[in-house]
Formats: structure tokens, C-alpha cells, sequence
């Protein structure tokens, strides 16, 4: 079998399981918010998860790293609406052997629960663009201003369709930035999803979150945890024992 | 000029201003939150100040005494609905000669629009009961469950007076629990208090928050920003150097 890598794309190792993905670099690569994601959302045995706006694949690829590490069967499908990047991610599975467990599907977003069906997955990911769509500046790169800027679709949207995709229970995790943390339980909670775990990521520990990962259950009730805070940097260019431990670079 | 203090209660320095208080040994003595709120709550000058749900009398003195520290000229009013908190916190206020400066005011959160007028103040601070009325055990002792659950006023009632007594524009901090977080968001939203600053405090690195500090703004926009977090002990009785210069005890 053989997978076409373009001459813009490099193929990088993933450091779990031998796993290896391709990235176009000139388009969206992975960052920290993606890794930190795939190890925040846990799966459970027979779980079925859909990750939406894959991108990379990177967060289906890294979670079924992770499930395959523990032992536990679980079913991934990635849903990305452009088709560049989803038939890149279509071979970053073949490339890892991975086509049975994970699903690669071109669509959008916003119709998520007409493709796949209501209450159709047990669990959902997502590592949504950050920013509202008419803030900040727009990267010059349409293909990454998709992925950083509200263009295709809202956080609104986002949590819209994840409720509807998800069965009752079901489990709902998402990487955002801080600044935007009360639009963020406004739009869950509209959905009845129900916020039940935060955890901030600080860059340094004397300094403001710059990410945070939520955890939220469909129908849950109104009690929340915030997690202990992850601290990325020990000081500068050197990371911290847990954020090592989280790329399994940790030594034992 | 004297002031009377009874055998079941005891003066204790406060550590600023050479300010003093007193408390009742069988009733609600302040804790670390009533010092966190107290450092975390900004003032300015000429700033009107509302604690609701004052108890000792605590965070008018503390707030106080850092305004002075700063040079900073304001007025603080305490409202207690317990009569006998309310006397006491009056008689710290003599007892520290503030009587210009603190006044507290015995009535009831609920009313406090009433008592006041609307929009009489710049800043609201408070320390409620963190405790939802009909959740876990109440204090056998009936004063000390009125300060610790939310028998006499609800979340909503803080909220919704703190909103009506501020002016456009005007602060509200509150220290709460962190397991509360979603409903507070959602009843300070209600009143169009919009969360501006959160912070949390863990009492170690790795534990989770167990306490929250939120500033919110009356009429304020959507963005928020997730302070840096605050750990309480380096290690087991030992306090980290942050809490210790909150407190005014860290070493220059």
C-alpha cells in the first residue's frame, strides 16, 4: 500500500503507539491545545466519538492512541469541512493502518446531526476556531483562517450539533481560550449541555490561563469541578513534568 | 470611650492599620476567603462600598485598611440581617475609631435596593453562604447557618440587589466555591452583571480549586480573563510566599 505525501507536506511522529501524521505547512498544523484535548477527554469501552473539525485527524489519532494504550475498544469519526484537509487526515489513517477505527468524513459542522443522526455518539470532541468571526485579524490564509476565525461556523454552532449528535449522557470536550469562557457555558448550557469539569492551562504559573478545557455532560446537573491548573513551562524553554507526562515524554 | 466586649468574645489584630476585631467564639469568625476577597476587590477614590452580608464586619475593615495603605479616600457600608453580627461589627467599627469611614447598616440582603436606593454605590462586595439552602448538612447552630447556607437569601438575591444598588458600570466581587461557578455565571448574568475576572484558589498546586474570586461588571462586555491561579501551601502547613504577602506577613 502506498500513501502520496505532497512535496508541502511533512509527515511528523507522534510519539504514541508509532503513530505518524501528515501536515501541510502551509496550512493548519496541530499545537498544544490539540494534544492537551486528546489527553483531557477520556473514552470508555465500546464508545463512540466524533471529533468536529478534525483538521489533521489529529485529536481522533491521538485518542485512539491513548484508548489503544489502555486497552479499550472505541469507534472515531473526524468531520472536517474542507476537503483538502479531510482527505489529508483520510491519509494520515491509512498511513497508521486505521481505517476500521477511524472514519474520516468531509461535511460541515453546522449539518452534523443530518449526516450522522441524532444521538448517534457517546462522545464528542472539538478544538473549535477560537475567535468570533469579526475579531481580530483574519489570517491572510483562507485554509487557516477557517480553523482560527468563527468564518464557517459559531461556537453556538458548534454546541448546537454536538448536543444533537450526542446521546443522553453523553460526554461533550472542547479546548477554547479563557476570554471567551462565559460565551462558552452560555452556548453549552443553551444546548443542555451542562459544564461538570474546567481546567485552565497557564503558560507559566504566575501567569493568566491562555487555554481551558471543558468537559460537559448532556442532561447533567449544575455542579462543576475546576481541576487543578496546568502549568506548561517550568521557566522559559523548559517544560513542566506534566506537560511531558501528557506527550509521554515523562521519564518514568 | 469604651467598648463593651463580652466573655464569649475575643479582639484579634488584624495585622493592618493596627485595626482590630472583634468576633463570638459560638458564632461565624471570618476564613481566608473574607482576606482573599478583601485583596482581590479594587477600590478608587471616592468609591461607594457595599458589603452585603457584612457578619463581622470583616471586609469593610480589611478593605479599609488597604485603602488607607494606598491613600486611597472611601466610604464602606456593611449590611448584616443577624441584629447581634450587625452590633458587634458596629462596635469594631468604634473600636478602630472608623465610624466616618464604615457604617453598618442591619437589614436584610433582599432589601438592600430599598434600603439604599438604586444605584448607590460603585462597588458591591460579598461573602455569601456558599451552601444552596436544601444541600448537605446545615450548622446545628442557626447563626452559624445563615452565614454558611443560603437559608435567608439565595444566589439569585445577592445577584440581583448587587445589580440594582450599583451604578452603570460599577463592580461586584464575590468570593464563592468553585463546584458553583456555572449557576453563579448564570445569576450574575441574569442582572446583566457581566463576569469581567475570575480567579481561583487551590490549596495546593495539585488539587483542585475550592475556592473562586469573580469581578463582574454591571453592564460590562462578554471577555473574561482567567487570572493566574493562586496556591495557598507550599507544602503541608506551610503557606506559599503569595497568601503570605496577601496577608502583609511576606518578607520584603
Amino acid at each position: 500500500m502506498t500513501i502520496n505525501v505532497l512535496e508541502e507536506e511533512r509527515v511528523d511522529d507522534l510519539g504514541r503507539m508509532g503513530y505518524r501524521i501528515i501536515q501541510n505547512k502551509k496550512k493548519f498544523c496541530f499545537g498544544m491545545d490539540a494534544v492537551l484535548l486528546s489527553w483531557f477527554a477520556k473514552t470508555e469501552e465500546n464508545d463512540r466519538v466524533l471529533d468536529m473539525g478534525t483538521g489533521t485527524g489529529i485529536i481522533p489519532l491521538l485518542m485512539k492512541a491513548r484508548a489503544e494504550e489502555s486497552g479499550i475498544h472505541c469507534s472515531f469519526t473526524g468531520l472536517e469541512i474542507q476537503e483538502d484537509m479531510a482527505e489529508m487526515a483520510e491519509r494520515s489513517v491509512r498511513l497508521n493502518g486505521l481505517t476500521e477505527e477511524i472514519t474520516i468524513v468531509h461535511g460541515d459542522i453546522k449539518e452534523a446531526s443530518q449526516i450522522f443522526g441524532k444521538t448517534s455518539f457517546s462522545v464528542v470532541t472539538s478544538n473549535p476556531p477560537y475567535m468570533p468571526g469579526n475579531h481580530g485579524l483574519k489570517n491572510s490564509d483562507e485554509s487557516k483562517a477557517i480553523s482560527r476565525h468563527e468564518v464557517l461556523c459559531s461556537l453556538e454552532d458548534v454546541a448546537e450539533q454536538a448536543a444533537a449528535v450526542l446521546q443522553p449522557g453523553g460526554h461533550f470536550y472542547m479546548v477554547h481560550r479563557p476570554f471567551r469562557l462565559i460565551e462558552i457555558v452560555a452556548a453549552l448550557r443553551k444546548c443542555r449541555l451542562e459544564p461538570k469539569r474546567i481546567q485552565f492551562v497557564h503558560p507559566f504559573l504566575d501567569k493568566e490561563a491562555n487555554m481551558v478545557l471543558v468537559e460537559a455532560v448532556r442532561g447533567g446537573g449544575v455542579m462543576v469541578k475546576v481541576e487543578k491548573p496546568i502549568i506548561v513551562y517550568e521557566h522559559q524553554g523548559v517544560y513542566t513534568r506534566k506537560i511531558l507526562e501528557i506527550y509521554g515524554k515523562a521519564e518514568k
